[in-house]
Formats: C-alpha cells, structure tokens, sequence
C-alpha cells in the first residue's frame, strides 16, 4: 500500500484518539478495514474511562468489528505503534496489514510482525505525534501504566 | 514454581474453563495471582456469550483484575497455552510467570515468552485436554475462529 492510500485511512483513527483525550483517557484510536475499504470497527483506549486495562485502542477497534470468520485483506490502523499486546492480536488473527500513525513516541512490535508478513506503513504523522508527546508529558505515570513500564 | 505448587494454583481456571463451557462458550479459563498468593480477577473466554473475539481467558483475567500500577510478582494461569495474542499481553505488562493447563491441544506463544525470560509451568493436566479436545471435536469452526486459522 503507498503512502496516501495509507494516509487516507488515518483520520478515523485519530479521530478516535482525539475522542480518547477529550474524555481524559490516553489519546490512541484505531480503526480496523476490510479488503474493500469498508470500516469495520473503531475505537480508542479505554483504560480511563472504563477501568479496563484491556482496552487498547486496536483491541477496542477489534472488539467493535464483532465475530468475523477471518482477517485476509483487512488492515489495521492505528495512531501508535502497536505495543505487543496487541502486535500479538494482529498476528494471532492473520490482520495482513497494519499502518502506523507514528512510531516515534513509542516503538513497539511492528517490526516483529513484518518478520513474520505483515506489511507494515509508518507514517510519521505530525499531529498523531503531537497527541502522544503532550500527553506523556502531562501524564508521565498514567502512560507507564498504560505499558506496563 | 514447583508443579506441586503451579498445580494448586489451576483449579480457579478450571472452574472458569467450566463455566465457558455451561454457557456454550469456548472452555478457557484463566486466572492472575498477585505475588502472594492473592486472586487479583479471574475470567474465561466470552467469543460466543458477549459476541466479543477481544475477550480471551487471560484477557477477561487481566481485566477483572481492573487498573493496576505493575505486575511484578504476579502468576498467569491459564488452562491452555496462550495464543500470540495473550502472549503479547503477558509480555506487555511484564507478568513474569504462566501456568499453563496443558500445551496438547494448541500450542501458542510460551516459548517466545521463556526466551524473554518469563517463568513457564505447563502441567500436561488431564481435564484441560479433554475439555478441549471434546470442544474442539464438536465444534471445529467455532475454535478456528477464535484462533484466527
């Protein structure tokens, strides 16, 4: 996948963390593609809001999408680079392709899963970046949490 | 952990595999014990109760246990090998030890997590396999599914 076409698949998912922030919770979102472009599910970090420490942005997006029989040609976005949790989501259920907001914050699992097939696009997005760096720094021990660090 | 001592700490899970199973569910069951002993959340897969593929044993554990600052110390016990997606969880976070069940049915990510240093137990348990097996024999698609294959 080029660059745009990724692009283009962005604003859901920062949509998503910008509705994350607004809500005082961790300001990562995802959305989650099927191979015609069809969204199948959004949503953002649920730690805040719900207590639940499950509820990572593509667990949430995951989630949303409801019981589908396979993954072959969806794509997984998101505007962080996804920590191993849920790296091991995208590999245990054979999501072929993850763009990434920006790895630059956080570096997580992305480039184990292009090991392992995954076609991986990272951004670098300017505001998916600015939402991460304000937030770790007004909430330096909510986002350890968050990773378990 | 010795097997005598892993082994005592099964039977939570098992109760839970059971529970799934009574409600037409997918019979993984799963447990976190804080580093004394302390039953933090215990939980089972909910696919086919809550329509929701996210809700795996040791993921519906880690969050009944709700928000907590760190995993130090801390026991996952699950009664099946964790797929790469609660392989991921447990890495993550950082739990530094897993019981597991039994490894005879499906074989997911636990060696990964002993080469990055996480304690694994798994005790080749009787009842484990047979829930499984029998599961599996009567509902092949449903496990395929929830595996991702």
């Amino acid at each position: 996948m080029d660059t745009a076409t990724a692009r283009a698949l962005l604003p859901a998912a920062v949509e998503e963390a910008c509705a994350g922030l607004a809500e005082g919770g961790v300001p990562i979102g995802a959305a989650l593609y099927g191979p015609d472009g069809t969204l199948l599910g959004r949503g953002h970090n649920r730690r805040v809001q719900d207590g639940d420490p499950s509820m990572h942005a593509e667990t949430a997006a995951f989630r949303a999408a409801g019981r589908l029989r396979g993954y072959r040609g969806t794509t997984m976005v998101t505007t962080l680079s996804p920590c191993w949790y849920c790296s091991g989501l995208v590999r245990q259920f054979g999501i072929p392709r993850v763009v990434i907001g920006e790895a630059d914050t956080f570096y997580g699992g992305h480039d184990w899963l292009a090991e392992h097939g995954v076609e991986i696009v990272v951004l670098d997005d300017a505001e998916c970046k600015a939402l991460m760096r304000d937030f770790i720094r007004a909430n330096p021990e909510l986002w350890s949490e968050d990773i378990g660090d």
